[in-house]
Protein backbone atom coordinates (compact mmCIF):
# COMPACT_ATOMS: atom_id res chain seq x y z
CA UNK A 1 0.00 0.00 0.00
CA UNK A 2 0.95 3.53 -0.84
CA UNK A 3 0.31 6.43 1.04
CA UNK A 4 1.35 10.29 0.24
CA UNK A 5 4.24 11.21 2.07
CA UNK A 6 3.77 12.89 5.21
CA UNK A 7 0.20 12.37 5.55
CA UNK A 8 -1.19 10.75 8.41
CA UNK A 9 -2.13 7.47 6.74
CA UNK A 10 1.89 7.87 5.65
CA UNK A 11 2.88 8.21 9.30
CA UNK A 12 0.39 5.82 10.88
CA UNK A 13 1.64 2.95 8.02
CA UNK A 14 5.05 3.28 9.66
CA UNK A 15 3.78 2.70 13.28
CA UNK A 16 1.89 -0.42 11.58
CA UNK A 17 5.57 -1.08 10.76
CA UNK A 18 6.78 -1.15 13.42
CA UNK A 19 3.76 -3.21 15.35
CA UNK A 20 4.03 -6.00 12.68
CA UNK A 21 8.15 -6.25 14.15
CA UNK A 22 5.84 -6.91 17.88
CA UNK A 23 3.74 -9.71 15.52
CA UNK A 24 6.54 -11.56 14.68
CA UNK A 25 8.16 -11.36 17.73
CA UNK A 26 4.94 -12.83 19.18
CA UNK A 27 4.28 -9.43 21.23
CA UNK A 28 0.54 -8.02 20.87
CA UNK A 29 1.08 -6.28 17.66
CA UNK A 30 1.38 -2.40 18.62
CA UNK A 31 3.79 0.24 17.30
CA UNK A 32 4.32 3.68 17.84
CA UNK A 33 6.29 6.35 16.51
CA UNK A 34 7.21 10.31 17.36
CA UNK A 35 7.42 12.68 14.70
CA UNK A 36 8.56 16.44 14.74
CA UNK A 37 8.89 18.35 12.12
CA UNK A 38 7.97 16.29 9.13
CA UNK A 39 10.62 13.68 10.73
CA UNK A 40 10.71 10.28 12.57
CA UNK A 41 12.31 11.07 15.80
CA UNK A 42 11.41 7.42 17.91
CA UNK A 43 10.12 4.30 17.16
CA UNK A 44 8.85 1.68 18.92
CA UNK A 45 6.92 -1.71 19.51
CA UNK A 46 5.46 -2.98 22.38
CA UNK A 47 7.83 -5.11 24.27
CA UNK A 48 6.45 -6.60 27.39
CA UNK A 49 7.10 -10.28 26.70
CA UNK A 50 10.70 -9.80 26.13
CA UNK A 51 11.22 -7.60 29.15
CA UNK A 52 8.79 -9.06 31.08
CA UNK A 53 7.96 -5.38 32.25
CA UNK A 54 4.25 -4.78 31.70
CA UNK A 55 4.89 -1.00 31.37
CA UNK A 56 7.07 -2.08 28.18
CA UNK A 57 4.36 -0.79 25.83
CA UNK A 58 5.15 0.91 22.82
CA UNK A 59 4.03 4.15 23.12
CA UNK A 60 6.56 4.06 26.31
CA UNK A 61 8.96 3.05 24.60
CA UNK A 62 8.83 5.49 22.00
CA UNK A 63 8.32 8.32 24.65
CA UNK A 64 11.42 7.56 26.41
CA UNK A 65 13.48 7.47 23.28
CA UNK A 66 12.40 11.07 21.86
CA UNK A 67 12.71 12.36 24.94
CA UNK A 68 16.26 10.65 24.84
CA UNK A 69 16.92 12.10 20.84
CA UNK A 70 15.65 15.52 22.42
CA UNK A 71 17.49 15.85 25.32
CA UNK A 72 14.02 17.56 26.48
CA UNK A 73 11.58 16.33 28.79
CA UNK A 74 8.26 17.92 27.04
CA UNK A 75 7.31 17.25 23.30
CA UNK A 76 4.74 19.98 22.82
CA UNK A 77 6.08 20.23 18.92
CA UNK A 78 6.12 16.22 18.38
CA UNK A 79 2.67 13.92 17.03
CA UNK A 80 3.29 10.51 18.33
CA UNK A 81 1.06 8.32 16.31
CA UNK A 82 0.25 4.69 17.54
CA UNK A 83 -1.62 1.80 15.99
CA UNK A 84 -3.93 1.30 19.09
CA UNK A 85 -6.05 3.72 21.40
CA UNK A 86 -3.40 4.29 24.23
CA UNK A 87 -4.47 2.72 27.50
CA UNK A 88 -4.48 4.95 30.90
CA UNK A 89 -0.90 4.40 31.93
CA UNK A 90 0.40 5.60 28.38
CA UNK A 91 -2.31 8.23 28.21
CA UNK A 92 -0.88 9.66 31.26
CA UNK A 93 3.08 9.41 29.82
CA UNK A 94 1.21 11.37 26.80
CA UNK A 95 -0.46 14.04 29.55
CA UNK A 96 3.00 14.39 31.21
CA UNK A 97 4.91 14.93 27.78
CA UNK A 98 2.91 17.62 27.13
CA UNK A 99 2.94 16.14 23.49
CA UNK A 100 1.13 18.49 21.09
CA UNK A 101 -0.81 15.98 18.87
CA UNK A 102 -1.62 12.05 19.50
CA UNK A 103 -3.08 10.20 16.53
CA UNK A 104 -4.21 6.41 17.17
CA UNK A 105 -5.85 3.56 14.75
CA UNK A 106 -7.79 1.39 16.42
CA UNK A 107 -10.24 2.00 19.11
CA UNK A 108 -9.84 -0.41 22.43
CA UNK A 109 -12.93 -1.19 23.81
CA UNK A 110 -11.63 -2.68 26.89
CA UNK A 111 -8.24 -0.96 27.85
CA UNK A 112 -8.51 2.21 25.89
CA UNK A 113 -8.33 5.29 28.24
CA UNK A 114 -11.55 6.79 26.35
CA UNK A 115 -13.77 3.74 27.18
CA UNK A 116 -11.76 2.88 30.57
CA UNK A 117 -12.87 6.25 32.21
CA UNK A 118 -16.12 6.43 30.66
CA UNK A 119 -15.07 9.09 28.11
CA UNK A 120 -12.40 11.29 30.87
CA UNK A 121 -10.19 12.94 28.74
CA UNK A 122 -6.64 11.38 30.26
CA UNK A 123 -4.63 13.38 28.13
CA UNK A 124 -2.93 17.29 28.10
CA UNK A 125 -5.65 19.47 27.78
CA UNK A 126 -2.94 20.92 25.10
CA UNK A 127 -2.99 17.68 23.19
CA UNK A 128 -4.91 17.41 19.86
CA UNK A 129 -6.61 13.90 19.46
CA UNK A 130 -6.87 12.43 16.20
CA UNK A 131 -8.57 8.72 15.35
CA UNK A 132 -9.26 6.06 13.50
CA UNK A 133 -6.02 6.30 10.71
CA UNK A 134 -5.46 3.10 8.98
CA UNK A 135 -8.08 1.64 12.27
CA UNK A 136 -8.95 -1.59 10.23
CA UNK A 137 -5.66 -1.96 9.01
CA UNK A 138 -4.22 -1.64 12.88
CA UNK A 139 -7.40 -3.28 14.22
CA UNK A 140 -7.09 -6.46 11.89
CA UNK A 141 -3.02 -7.06 12.65
CA UNK A 142 -4.78 -7.57 16.35
CA UNK A 143 -6.99 -9.88 15.45
CA UNK A 144 -4.99 -11.85 13.43
CA UNK A 145 -2.49 -11.98 16.18
CA UNK A 146 -5.39 -12.73 18.72
CA UNK A 147 -6.61 -15.55 16.13
CA UNK A 148 -3.41 -17.36 15.71
CA UNK A 149 -2.55 -17.44 20.32
CA UNK A 150 -5.89 -19.72 20.06
CA UNK B 1 11.93 7.90 63.83
CA UNK B 2 11.79 4.44 64.91
CA UNK B 3 9.03 1.73 63.72
CA UNK B 4 8.07 -1.81 64.74
CA UNK B 5 9.95 -3.58 62.01
CA UNK B 6 7.42 -4.92 58.97
CA UNK B 7 4.86 -2.38 59.76
CA UNK B 8 3.30 -0.22 57.17
CA UNK B 9 4.77 2.70 58.87
CA UNK B 10 8.59 0.99 58.77
CA UNK B 11 8.05 0.19 54.83
CA UNK B 12 6.55 3.63 54.30
CA UNK B 13 10.04 5.42 55.88
CA UNK B 14 12.14 3.40 53.56
CA UNK B 15 10.12 5.11 50.95
CA UNK B 16 10.76 8.05 52.16
CA UNK B 17 14.17 7.53 52.30
CA UNK B 18 14.42 7.14 48.95
CA UNK B 19 12.13 10.56 48.49
CA UNK B 20 14.73 12.16 50.86
CA UNK B 21 17.50 11.15 48.01
CA UNK B 22 15.13 12.45 45.55
CA UNK B 23 15.16 15.89 47.30
CA UNK B 24 18.45 15.72 47.84
CA UNK B 25 18.92 15.34 43.88
CA UNK B 26 16.59 18.36 43.13
CA UNK B 27 14.10 16.31 41.50
CA UNK B 28 10.43 16.13 43.44
CA UNK B 29 10.77 14.02 46.38
CA UNK B 30 9.00 10.80 45.72
CA UNK B 31 10.20 7.52 46.89
CA UNK B 32 8.91 3.94 46.47
CA UNK B 33 9.75 0.39 47.23
CA UNK B 34 8.40 -3.14 46.38
CA UNK B 35 8.11 -5.41 49.08
CA UNK B 36 7.81 -9.70 48.92
CA UNK B 37 7.75 -11.75 51.72
CA UNK B 38 8.82 -8.84 54.07
CA UNK B 39 11.60 -8.48 51.91
CA UNK B 40 12.42 -5.63 49.68
CA UNK B 41 12.89 -6.12 46.08
CA UNK B 42 13.37 -2.94 44.21
CA UNK B 43 13.60 1.13 45.68
CA UNK B 44 13.67 3.98 43.81
CA UNK B 45 13.04 7.52 43.67
CA UNK B 46 11.11 9.83 40.90
CA UNK B 47 14.24 10.31 38.45
CA UNK B 48 12.50 12.68 36.13
CA UNK B 49 14.93 15.61 35.69
CA UNK B 50 18.05 13.57 35.71
CA UNK B 51 16.56 11.49 32.93
CA UNK B 52 14.72 14.31 31.38
CA UNK B 53 11.75 11.37 31.34
CA UNK B 54 8.55 12.26 32.60
CA UNK B 55 7.77 8.50 32.56
CA UNK B 56 10.46 8.26 35.10
CA UNK B 57 8.29 8.32 37.93
CA UNK B 58 9.46 6.54 41.04
CA UNK B 59 6.47 4.18 40.79
CA UNK B 60 7.60 2.86 37.16
CA UNK B 61 10.86 2.47 38.30
CA UNK B 62 10.30 0.34 41.12
CA UNK B 63 8.26 -2.12 39.02
CA UNK B 64 10.33 -2.43 36.59
CA UNK B 65 13.28 -3.19 38.89
CA UNK B 66 10.54 -5.50 40.65
CA UNK B 67 9.87 -7.22 37.70
CA UNK B 68 13.55 -7.66 36.45
CA UNK B 69 14.10 -8.98 40.07
CA UNK B 70 11.59 -11.28 39.44
CA UNK B 71 11.92 -12.39 35.99
CA UNK B 72 8.08 -11.64 36.10
CA UNK B 73 5.42 -9.06 34.19
CA UNK B 74 2.54 -9.88 37.05
CA UNK B 75 3.28 -9.30 40.69
CA UNK B 76 0.07 -10.56 42.75
CA UNK B 77 2.03 -11.54 45.78
CA UNK B 78 3.86 -8.04 46.19
CA UNK B 79 3.03 -4.95 47.82
CA UNK B 80 4.02 -1.38 46.52
CA UNK B 81 5.23 0.98 49.22
CA UNK B 82 5.48 4.94 47.84
CA UNK B 83 5.11 8.22 49.54
CA UNK B 84 2.81 10.28 47.46
CA UNK B 85 -0.93 9.29 45.93
CA UNK B 86 0.29 7.47 42.59
CA UNK B 87 -0.71 9.54 39.27
CA UNK B 88 -3.12 7.90 36.75
CA UNK B 89 -0.06 6.56 34.96
CA UNK B 90 1.90 5.36 37.76
CA UNK B 91 -2.02 3.83 38.18
CA UNK B 92 -2.31 1.77 34.85
CA UNK B 93 1.50 0.65 35.11
CA UNK B 94 0.35 -0.95 38.44
CA UNK B 95 -2.85 -2.04 36.93
CA UNK B 96 -1.34 -4.17 34.51
CA UNK B 97 1.38 -5.48 36.69
CA UNK B 98 -1.80 -6.82 39.00
CA UNK B 99 0.23 -6.16 42.23
CA UNK B 100 -1.16 -7.64 44.98
CA UNK B 101 -1.51 -4.12 47.20
CA UNK B 102 -0.78 -0.37 46.73
CA UNK B 103 0.30 1.92 49.90
CA UNK B 104 0.68 5.24 50.05
CA UNK B 105 1.66 8.39 52.09
CA UNK B 106 0.54 11.70 51.07
CA UNK B 107 -2.73 12.05 48.66
CA UNK B 108 -2.42 14.50 46.14
CA UNK B 109 -4.82 16.48 45.18
CA UNK B 110 -4.01 17.59 41.84
CA UNK B 111 -2.75 14.75 40.03
CA UNK B 112 -3.63 11.73 41.97
CA UNK B 113 -5.89 8.81 40.48
CA UNK B 114 -8.28 9.67 42.71
CA UNK B 115 -8.64 13.14 42.06
CA UNK B 116 -8.13 13.20 39.29
CA UNK B 117 -10.85 10.89 37.75
CA UNK B 118 -13.39 11.67 40.07
CA UNK B 119 -13.14 8.68 42.73
CA UNK B 120 -12.85 6.26 39.39
CA UNK B 121 -10.70 3.30 40.48
CA UNK B 122 -7.66 3.08 38.17
CA UNK B 123 -6.22 0.31 39.69
CA UNK B 124 -6.48 -3.52 38.99
CA UNK B 125 -9.71 -4.52 40.94
CA UNK B 126 -7.93 -7.39 42.60
CA UNK B 127 -5.11 -5.07 44.27
CA UNK B 128 -5.96 -3.54 47.59
CA UNK B 129 -5.21 0.10 48.14
CA UNK B 130 -4.23 1.74 51.84
CA UNK B 131 -3.35 5.07 51.85
CA UNK B 132 -2.44 7.83 54.95
CA UNK B 133 0.53 5.73 56.01
CA UNK B 134 2.98 8.54 57.28
CA UNK B 135 0.98 11.25 55.13
CA UNK B 136 2.53 14.14 57.18
CA UNK B 137 5.63 13.20 56.94
CA UNK B 138 5.77 12.53 53.34
CA UNK B 139 3.75 15.45 52.74
CA UNK B 140 6.23 17.73 54.62
CA UNK B 141 8.87 16.40 52.71
CA UNK B 142 7.06 17.41 49.17
CA UNK B 143 5.95 21.16 50.80
CA UNK B 144 9.61 21.53 51.85
CA UNK B 145 10.78 20.94 48.46
CA UNK B 146 8.44 23.42 47.00
CA UNK B 147 9.71 25.80 49.83
CA UNK B 148 13.08 25.60 48.68
CA UNK B 149 11.89 26.02 44.70
CA UNK B 150 10.87 29.14 45.26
Amino acid sequence: MHYAPYTHEWYMHKALQQAQLAFEKEEIPVGAIVVMQDKIISRAHNMTEQLNDVTAHAEILALTAAFNHMGAKYLPDATLYVTLEPCHMCAGALYWSKIGRVVYGASDAKHGYQHFFGGNNAMHPKTEIISGILANECAALMKNFFKAKR
